[in-house]
């Protein structure tokens, strides 16, 4: 990436982040809406400078299918729902226990275990309700968003899989399958999904939704590796939640089973394969290869 | 009811129960499916003899509108997955802290903590799974009982509104408006969308929903008089679920407000306006005026 791609990168994400912030805003009801409690519960752990890395994979990928898609936004929100939900889930006391995310406390430390069970619940139900009622979106496609999401989101390879794998992997030895049941359902089939439901949003054909999901698995492996170098790597303060988490959980990690150099160039294969899956989009696919490049590059 | 009426309703119940538990049993991942863990933790809550009267009511609502619906008990599946998962999150330490429900430990009693969280995620994302699945329904009924279900289930006037006025009600002062809006919340959402959900299921007309809605509301304000009556009055081990928790917990009950002998009253009272709402309906509603009295009348 040249130094003026950077630029147009940052520029494109910020300006991004900004489209799906606003339309969380008018999905998620205000925090004067009764109960008050939940709504104030479900905003603070929403509204806290999330990178949005799902909702900005789901847009640019409908605009890879077509550049004047609109509303693709509503359909990108029931993603950060759904990440939103399980990290004050994954947080509570009867899970990983964490006190930080993304540099706050976190949604059971201010409101309590009860509130964030509850505001973990309605962020969940919420993600399917936004897409029941996408504007202007065919009934055929909007189901088709729901079914890709709920899958995605499940107990067979979606992410609650993973999440019991990473439970109950904890002081298991690592292994290399082992790790790769783990990430594939527990951000992998989230990050896939992003893709695809931009895809399905925009229509796409079969062949390009098919191009589409193998460049969402790896740039959804590329951004699981990373995030495990990261844990190793950053201090608590850059990443906005606990370091070193990992090991002292003795998670099974991409470093833990690679090491750190390997995994690291294990990220760049995967980059460099999401790259080759976008081959049929030429020109069009121009803001995923940025993305994939920027899931590696990242910091935080 | 006479006699004979009550003992062909005990007969449809049970008969309706086995077609329910059917159908959830191909809805849910066997044991053997991996991770195996979440499937157990899953299928312990929603095996546990439960009385199925959400689904119940939507096929009865269904069968009101058309004789001949079939694979409605598909779509009936996807109230007991909502109202099992939102059991096994009550349950939890974090909210109630319950150790009993339907007889037998609770999941988290069983499965631990972190388990029972994700077996109730899992259950309320399959519900949707399920909708999004229905075989042989158009693509525009779909959506459109996903767009009920999940209100029902939210935040503004849905099932999780209920809870958190719930919580937030214990130890505050018990009124007639504050009790209201617990129970049209917390069980009367769930219990209105079933009727409405069969009833959208089958094709209803507008003037059609609109009368079940009706009956949907009273029977459903009976449901949670009865379920406040019952926990005062009958044992823990009648009841399967420990007896008296209500008043330990200071809930706002309809005993709390209005004592026993007025509660049971305007149950009685909501057992015959669900009976008035159906009478645009004439002898094709008779199971739902049975289930109405079979509301009433149950002893757990």
């Amino acid at each position: 990436m040249t130094k003026t791609q950077q630029f147009s990168l940052q520029e494109y994400l910020a300006e991004q982040v900004k489209v799906v912030d606003r339309a969380l805003d008018e999905w998620v009801p205000v925090e004067t809406v009764a109960p008050e409690s939940i709504h104030r519960a479900m905003r603070y752990s929403l509204f806290a400078g999330g990178k949005r890395i799902r909702p900005i994979l789901a847009i640019a990928a409908g605009r890879a299918i077509r550049e004047d898609t609109v509303g693709i936004e509503n359909a990108a929100c029931a993603l950060e729902l759904i990440h939103t939900y399980s990290l004050i889930h994954d947080d509570l006391p009867a899970m990983d226990n964490d006190d930080l995310r993304r540099g706050r406390p976190t949604c059971h430390k201010v409101f309590g275990d009860a509130l964030a069970v509850l505001a973990g619940d309605a962020l969940l139900t919420l993600a399917f309700e936004v897409l029941s009622r996408l504007p202007g979106v065919a009934a055929e496609r909007k189901i088709r968003l729901v079914e890709e999401l709920s899958r995605a989101s499940g107990t067979v390879g979606g992410m609650i899989a993973g999440q019991v794998h990473d439970i109950e992997g904890e002081r298991q030895t690592p292994t290399a399958m082992l790790l790769e049941s783990i990430h594939r359902a527990k951000t992998g089939a989230l990050l896939r999904a992003s893709v695809r439901m931009g895809a399905i949003y925009a229509g796409a054909s079969t062949a390009e939704l098919a191009s589409l999901s193998e460049y969402g698995e790896h740039a959804g492996l590329a951004f699981q590796i990373v995030d495990d170098v990261l844990d190793v790597e950053e201090s608590s303060e850059a990443l906005g939640k606990t370091a070193g988490k990992d090991q002292a959980q003795q998670k099974i990690t991409f470093p833990a089973v690679y090491g750190l150099e390997r995994s690291r160039q294990m990220a760049e294969d995967e980059r460099e394969a999401a790259h080759a899956a976008l081959a049929l989009f030429g020109d069009r696919a121009g803001r995923l290869r940025q993305i994939a490049d920027f899931i590696v590059k990242r910091k935080a």
